[in-house]
């Protein structure tokens, strides 16, 4: 393709509305343009770049039996009633009715689909295991779309769904699928993501897996032990706290802290450190706003995700009003009425602490809750913390990074399979319910995020396996006829070997040509200029500098083609 | 891929809601799955025959000049609301709000989207023309959904926008797309495809071209000239209508035609032919209710799409109440109240009619409309007939046929660009509206309809360049180790020379093999069995029974590899 014919317009200027490098390059570049809150067009460039992925996915999953399917984005409502999510999932469900009111729903993740699908062909054990994808449109009303192609509410994903009949079954393939992911980011240009144990939020089941690339403009945070091979969504990482034994239990006492509403402030004016105060962080349940008050240690942090998994409902923080009944800022275990108290493993053996009163102005001192409140369960509800302790090998040694989710596998278990009544008989005549594994890759945000780890400050530098074509071609001074000739023919013989090729022959400066080039991110440049010609060579210079050479026009295809298929191989 | 694998289920059965072929097969077959009204999945089998479909529609859209981008499923309202479609347009376009409340829509079609995308980039003459496309999910909420994949809600579709700066550059482009349709239709297997002259509907614009499938099940009526190359949708299909010049205007006589409500009964009772009455048929505009009655020679039938494109508004048949203002069963010209009278080309020319007297129980005869209601204009609003007079050659050699359509075309004018503002300076600074066309094909409607024109009772019959697989191997009697060992490294060496192979090595009757087979439709079959090793040989047979020979097992594959390369050339 010649680049004058290529449409979308390239800017200088990055967009106002862009805080990460890889947002500002694809709008610069003229990749995507914004349709609507989180919603995007592609021009030519980014399809080119998406169809390359879906075609590297495509092969993987294939590759471990999977078969590509076609779910609908528009589903109706009574589908995922039968699995109960129409009722527990959140707004970011887009929920509407078609024109005979019927209740429909657009889908932003296909098991009760793939459930329907399968659910007679699996009806005997002879049929599994067995694994349904595709590649397709879906639609999450996310709150807070950023990043460009981040985080957007419109996205093509690969979401593909296994059936077995023991967690043996799934396991092994969970395990497959695993390393199909590796492949994948392997060969789409981003070999450095790493996988952690995540939370399985509203899929249900016990196990996932995260695949995340490192970069401080992630959205999550991941905990990663620098001393064993432990690695977490930091909502996944179990918290692990350790109180010293105190000596003796100190009498509770009374004692008034005026307008000291903040842990802070308390702990100060009675000279304690803060991890000597019992911590009240107030929530209140979406569904009936009733309050959550969660007793953690002062020197930490509720994570909500953990918080909504023991509820198993949704939470907010809470607005304490005058009459809750509560009085805030000065909350405490004793004497508490009209919320419900949960205790974090950061208080377990905690002891001699301050805590609120619930009276105003007024906290004790010398609070150990066994003896004061009686014997509580603890759970973890804390955020892990950076030089945190490792669940796995105990080591004071975790640190916390921000990374992008660029896929994630479950274990699902039989939720959806027992909610939507598919059964199959086993060799005995027995019923079960089978068991299924989830497996997502979003294409969109895996360029983005390859465009986030693989750039310059002036464009793009993509793999070559998912570069939107291998070889720009450029014509410096396409005026001059002997230049022209020659970069016609060297486009020529590429086209006729297969060469995916973008040839610049417009005649601008060679400024404007390079910078452009930059912003398309084509892997290899191939230069036709008057001085090398003159010396009858052509340059040859990757985008990330890594080559650099001058070759005889004579042998120029023939090094491309080789220096291509080099960069092809991963 | 081994047989045996494949997801999906067969059945004998005919299912109770399919009323066409392709509809039946492809359910019996285990190619789709209904999920909602006009809603399916696709198994494997038909995803590999879509994708097959997508592949040749991108390579002569690309072969065009086209650049394939992606549009977003849902849009926001103001898109559409810029061109004025969000209003006009009825309610097969699904209206909803996001959880911000912003109101939103599903794409139905993207002219909007496409101008949205190329405004900035088409601001100068010299980037003219060109052609953006893509291939991605619709919505439509039709009223009613039939036949499978034929008419349904949600789709498949490849959506083409090009854009022009003359009226002759833009019928050039349409003329290669009309070329590379043809091809497209060509190689998916239906070169039968016929083009036929349409109505643009609520596209705007005045050229349209529709390519039709004939087939008696088709929704679509055509009218086709025997004598010439005329060939409309009925739509679109002017009627042609003389009337004979009467010798002399007879007098205006009212008389009496008690409980004559239908035109007839009045001609019976008045013993007139029935082309000698001038009949009502009232309509009511959508927008206000008011009434639109259109006077049409007694023998003729209204086309409801010329009647609301001559309003520019949608009409329903009226509902006539008692405090309308009119007398059911006896409306006529003369003295007409309450309503608006449009009058068809059948009654130019025509005399001595007989009409309503707009008076119960009584009609007029000897009606003249020049003498008794003075000069009225004539329009177009007849169905065109069966062996009517063709608008083209003059000949009365129309016929009407039943079609799919499959694909069509739209000169779109410059009603787009004008309404959202789209504009690019020519080469003497002056600015222009460009005019686009635009050009769809629904691909999963093309393979129902390859279906539909290629079937026999038993299955499809895939055509080569489209079909699932390129080739069903079948080892019967797989319990036999010397069959199986063959078949097993027939097998091997198909996939190795790169040939689609699906393979049944189940230990089932030749029967239930072969059956399974023809609801597959792979076009070539090849065999092993013990009767045919007992002569070294293996069966080649085509689906459609057109090949059928014995060849020696040394030469199996390469024969089979010839026979495919063949099929695969159209």
């Amino acid at each position: 393709m010649k680049l004058d014919k290529l449409i979308g317009e390239r800017f200088k200027e990055k967009p106002a509305d862009s805080i990460i490098d890889s947002h500002a390059l694809m709008v610069r570049g003229g990749y995507i343009k914004n349709v609507a809150n989180g919603i995007f067009s592609s021009y030519a460039i980014m399809r080119r770049i998406a169809r390359k992925i879906e075609q590297i996915i495509r092969e993987e999953m294939d590759a471990i039996d999977g078969q590509e399917v076609l779910f609908p984005v528009v589903m109706p409502a009574s589908l995922w009633q039968e699995s109960g999510r129409y009722e527990s999932v959140g707004k970011e469900l887009l929920r509407f009715t078609d024109r005979n009111g019927s209740p429909m729903l657009l889908g932003m993740t296909h098991e009760e689909a793939a459930v329907h699908l399968v659910r007679e062909y699996g009806q005997t054990y002879a049929k599994y295991p067995f694994m349904v994808y595709q590649i397709q449109t879906k639609f999450r009303d996310e709150a807070r779309p950023r990043g460009g192609l981040i985080r957007v509410r419109e996205f093509t994903m690969k979401d593909a769904y296994s059936f077995h009949t023991s967690q043996e079954d799934l396991e092994a393939y969970y395990d497959r699928c695993f390393r199909a992911y590796e492949r994948i980011f392997a060969r789409a240009g981003l070999p450095e993501v790493i996988s952690v144990a995540s939370d399985s939020g509203m899929m249900g089941g016990k196990i996932a897996h995260e695949f995340m690339l490192l970069t401080p403009v992630g959205e999550d945070s991941i905990a990663i032990c620098r001393s064993c091979d432990y690695r977490a969504n930091l909502e996944a990482a179990a918290s692990i706290v350790k109180n010293d034994p105190v000596d003796a239990l100190l009498p509770l006492a009374k004692t008034h802290t005026p307008d000291m509403m903040t842990i802070e402030d308390v702990c100060n004016y009675l000279h304690l450190p803060i991890d000597k105060a019992c911590k009240a962080v107030v929530y209140q349940k979406a569904a009936t706003e009733e309050y959550v008050i969660v007793f953690i240690r002062g020197d930490r942090d509720v994570n909500e995700t953990k918080l909504r998994n023991y509820l198993r409902e949704d939470v907010f923080p809470a607005a304490i009003t005058e009459n809750s009944g509560l009085k805030a800022g000065f909350l405490g275990p004793m004497d508490l009425k009209n919320a419900i108290a949960l205790f974090d493993n950061s208080l377990d053996g905690a002891g001699n602490l301050c805590c609120g009163a619930n009276e105003t102005d007024y906290h004790y001192i010398g609070f150990n809750i066994e003896r004061d409140v009686g014997r509580v369960e603890y759970y973890d509800f804390a955020k892990a913390t950076d030089g945190g302790t490792c669940p796995k090998c105990g080591q004071a040694s975790l640190e916390i990074s921000r990374g992008i989710e660029v896929g994630n596998i479950f274990q699902l278990g039989d939720k959806y399979t027992k909610s939507m009544e598919m059964k199959y008989i086993d060799d005995s005549g027995a019923t079960h319910y089978p068991i299924m594994g989830c497996y997502g890759i979003g294409v969109g945000r895996l360029a983005a995020s390859v465009c986030e780890a693989s750039h310059d400050e002036y464009g793009p530098i993509w793999p070559m396996p998912i570069a939107p074509w291998q070889v720009h071609l450029c014509c410096v001074r396409a005026d001059d006829d002997s230049v022209r000739s020659i970069a016609d023919e060297l486009y020529e013989k590429l086209i006729a070997q297969g060469i995916e090729t973008i040839y610049d022959d417009r005649v601008v400066s060679a400024g404007i040509m390079f910078s452009d080039a930059d912003l398309l991110g084509v892997p290899l440049r191939l230069i036709a200029s008057p001085r090398n010609l003159k010396d009858g060579c052509c340059e040859i210079v990757s985008r990330d500098k890594s080559i650099n050479k001058k070759v005889n026009i004579a042998d120029v295809v023939e090094e491309v083609m080789q220096i291509v298929q080099g960069m092809m191989n991963v």
